[in-house]
């Protein structure tokens, strides 16, 4: 799994049946040090992550391991919201100091 | 998955027979904020989507799980035309203001 | 799926007795312009190709979805011939312009 | 599988149901001379890794073939201590000899 | 897959019980021309490879796709040992010739 912060969504009417019903979030991926890099991936939600949050993803068959993207051609899934995480020991990030 | 346009079509002939009939689609990878990157895929096109479509793909067992790629030799599909993406809050792309 | 040309081959007879009977190409990866790119794969033939063929290779489970490859510990396979593709209309690579 | 060290921990609340009871880890990735890279990935822990252990990591399905991590949206897990490794006849990492 | 060159191994005893009796090689990844890489990769030995092998080795699922490695926590497989390859139509490497 990687760190991402969820920074927006995409819309399709168009898609595979399988996919209906999934919300596609744009996720831009963050190292472990809480910095944004320069990449992206679309994922699917499992958690109604919102637009800010900082989430984990997982990618590969993985992300069909939940039950809403079970036998869906979906090859990225959003399946947690980061409460915190540390680094040797030290906070890096809190989420609800920034509320 | 990620975003892409389809810029071309690729045709073979001689072919592993799982692969008849798909429509093999050259998709050119597209960052968050709609710009063209220097990669590009081959995705089977469940969807139908034509040249010049923002469209999404999935990569890996991923690619299998529509109707159209089940089972079959193909490690990447489009499985949905995007209408529209927006990115903190404002629209990056919308696919009926190109008309 | 990636676009390749099949540059050489793989001997070996010391390996696991899944791969008994497998042809090994080396694959040099090309980009959408039909330029060949710093990077190569070793993988399955299942379509019969030769040397300097352009072909399509898939890879990861993908790649075990032919007849010849189920089952067994190979990553990568040839599975298609290419004859042309295009880019935004404009014919790239011909094969029978070749001969 | 790659060489890693635990360097934090990730702690959230609010994850799919699939995910309940993992400890997922922060792991650094380090080459074959055990230098630190700047890249990591946050996995399962299957063998109760401690901060600053050396570890094996394997991701994509193979992350789910553990009995912790079996069916979960997992796509990477620790499942193994390093005690030692060698290169080329040399021993690089010792675990013992840092205590 | 791709060409390397087993240059070590890991020893590790506390593991996941799946990975009992798996030897763990380091294989540095090589380039078509046999030039070796500033890459690795610690892979599970199903052929009794030795230091200074050159070795085909296999990721993701179908690294589990041997008798050794079938279920197991286990992303990367040496399946084969090279004894020579070539490129267009020249031999780029010979075992026995370094005898």
């Amino acid at each position: 799994m990687l760190i991402g912060k969820v920074v927006g969504s995409v819309v399709s009417t168009r898609k595979d049946e399988k996919l209906e019903s999934l919300k596609l979030l744009v996720v831009q991926v963050h190292d472990q040090q809480g910095r944004a890099q320069d990449a992206y991936v679309v994922a699917a939600d499992a958690v109604q992550a919102g637009t800010g949050d900082m989430v984990l993803y997982a990618t590969g068959s993985s992300a069909r391991q939940t039950e809403l993207t079970e036998n869906r051609p979906c090859d990225a899934v959003v399946m947690a919201v980061v409460d915190s995480w540390d680094l040797d020991g030290k906070n890096v990030y809190e989420k609800w100091s920034e509320a």
